[in-house]
């Protein structure tokens, strides 16, 4: 059961929120509208279903509605960025734009970033080097729900990694997944409508592959993407390292294991070896490497020649990383954005806390 | 059936065969010691198995044994190099020396690289950056052996990705993994046994999986990391798509459906949209974003804490990427790199040819 509401009306709504949260207006507008790209693109689990989440954090002292985010270290071509506790939807545009900055005169730009929160998906932070020509990165750890490869203990978030690349004509190519099987929000689907999972997605306490979608509530664990070690899943522990890594160990976040946890009711892990959550912000100008008319007329034809390719039996096409999310955005800007019951209840919730009234 | 050689004798052997297909001395060592990097790492498919493979696309015309390599293009942090047809064994060594001068000055450096041939193992290169106290960054595009999800079509290589992460008293982290379920030279192994493949690694002509190790001979293709559309093959087919992208696409060389095959025997696509195969190389230097001891700390304590995760049932230890090549290197310099009789054959097939005599 599902009802639907129109972007702007959603947009209000969330806006107020984040004001009453103490955010001043220009991250009020950047949160909601960051937050939302995840309801327009038809990333469910990211969007306005998190709002009261980080409501709970902010209650609960770990999230600052009113950041000092700023610069402590920088290269010509690096930085690192305190997020000063601050909403990771504001601190990763914030740090997406040095990124940006510093490619605009060194050809690229990294930004590794501490002390920050959950900031949304990973796309839009990409995204936002498209109108400059360049190929923009994001990337960020998360709380700890994936054991590695061999293992069942929980030590790595679901690291997500976004990379869009210009086109001319065509539109870009937008890739942006969780490091696992399937994403933390397909499960939650799934628990919801306590149906069951495909095999390779979690495991149990044991280590055993389960179709239980709800085996991390006693002691089981998401897969990283392969499944298993046969089909490859110590790739996808490297990979998710990897985010890791970038992310945190390179800013002096908190790693591994010590990701602050997302849900507020969670105590934060101990003797914590860095700040808060972690993120990696990269930005390439096309232009560093060819004249970016070449680039992006051979980016077209890469596309097209993609597209064209012959599809499996029964498929009707082959997609471009990227084409269902713009797809989805388009529908749902004209038709409205639907919302599961649960999660309207939960709006209203948020609504009645904060004193902002949300409209059906 | 397999004998064992001394790295020495074999290190002679490819040398000469080398030095008579008109390699300089520097060149020769060079391309030597990468090709057997990967017979030391347990890398077999990507080591002297394919000097054969090397030879013929030399004598096909395809490979210049005397190319002027140039940087044609760059900036503070980028670079694009030319590799005048060389081998990609010296092709991307120098294209990494590019990517480490120029993040000792900007804090990073990343060199996309056209009309070069097959690199050998990714992870070579990006370890070239661990001395430096940098992190190291190799990637390639390859013959099209892949179909993109929902495709029958090979369109992508098994582009693999390899990152290399200096620690301080613990070894570094050394990914390097094809953007595949699984590797080609695992495929081979298969196939020369006769043996069946797990599901999920390859699909048959009308795009199903199949257990036929020999599908690829009948129209079949190798499946991206995941498998199927359910278990995240479309990360898998992002991933190789982003390696193709950033090898070939941004430096101009002939990406997708058109990269050079590497068997000799085999065509070259027409209409080709870039020059030769194409790498992307990056290094980032740790202290570009703080102080060099404070990260490696942290790596030594990333490094122990994953280790010390709790096995799964029937498991021994959580690996850390590198671990298993590190320790196979570390064996083979001690007691010698097993190679098949077919492989022993084919090499002494290539030193008839080349006037080099191979000591069994």
């Amino acid at each position: 059961m599902s009802q639907t509401f129109d972007y702007e009306n959603l947009f209000d709504f969330v806006l107020h929120v984040f004001l009453q949260m103490g955010c001043s207006e220009e991250h009020a507008h950047l949160a909601t509208e960051v937050l939302l790209s995840a309801d327009l693109r038809g990333v469910d689990s990211h969007g306005v279903a998190r709002l009261g989440g980080y409501i709970r954090l902010w209650e609960a002292g770990r999230i600052n509605a009113t950041p000092t985010i700023k610069i402590i270290y920088e290269t010509p071509s690096t930085a690192v960025v305190d997020g000063d506790a601050g909403l990771g939807l504001v601190v990763a545009p914030f740090a997406m734009q040095v990124a940006i900055e510093k490619a605009e005169k060194a050809g690229t730009g990294w930004v590794s970033v501490k002390n920050s929160n959950h900031f949304g998906i990973a796309g839009y932070h990409a995204m936002m080097a498209l109108p400059r020509q360049m190929i923009g990165m994001a990337m960020t750890n998360a709380s700890a729900l994936v054991a590695p490869t061999f293992s069942v203990e929980r030590m790595l978030g679901t690291n997500p990694i976004a990379v869009a690349i210009p086109a001319n004509n065509e539109p870009a190519f937008v890739a942006d997944f969780a490091t696992t099987t399937a994403s933390n929000g397909k499960l939650e689907i799934l628990q919801r409508k306590n149906q069951e999972a495909p095999e390779g997605w979690v495991q149990d306490a044991e280590g055993h592959t389960t179709t239980d979608a709800n085996a991390l509530k006693s002691g089981g664990a998401m897969l990283p993407l392969g499944g298993d070690r046969e089909h490859g899943s110590h790739k996808g522990y490297a990979l998710g390292s990897i985010v890791d890594i970038f992310s945190a160990v390179l800013s002096g976040a908190s790693y591994g294991p010590w990701a602050p946890p997302f849900p507020a009711y969670v105590p934060m892990p101990e003797n914590l070896p860095g700040e808060g959550l972690g993120h990696f912000l990269g930005a390439m100008r096309v232009d560093a490497f060819r004249p970016a008319a070449d680039f992006t007329e051979n980016m077209d034809n890469w596309i097209k020649r993609f597209k064209a390719a012959k599809p499996a039996a029964g498929q009707e096409r082959v997609l471009i990383p990227g084409d269902p999310e713009r797809e989805m955005e388009a529908i749902r800007r004209k038709e409205g954005i639907p919302l599961f019951e649960s999660v309207v209840s939960d709006l209203k919730g948020v609504g009645d806390k904060m004193g902002v009234l949300f409209r059906g």
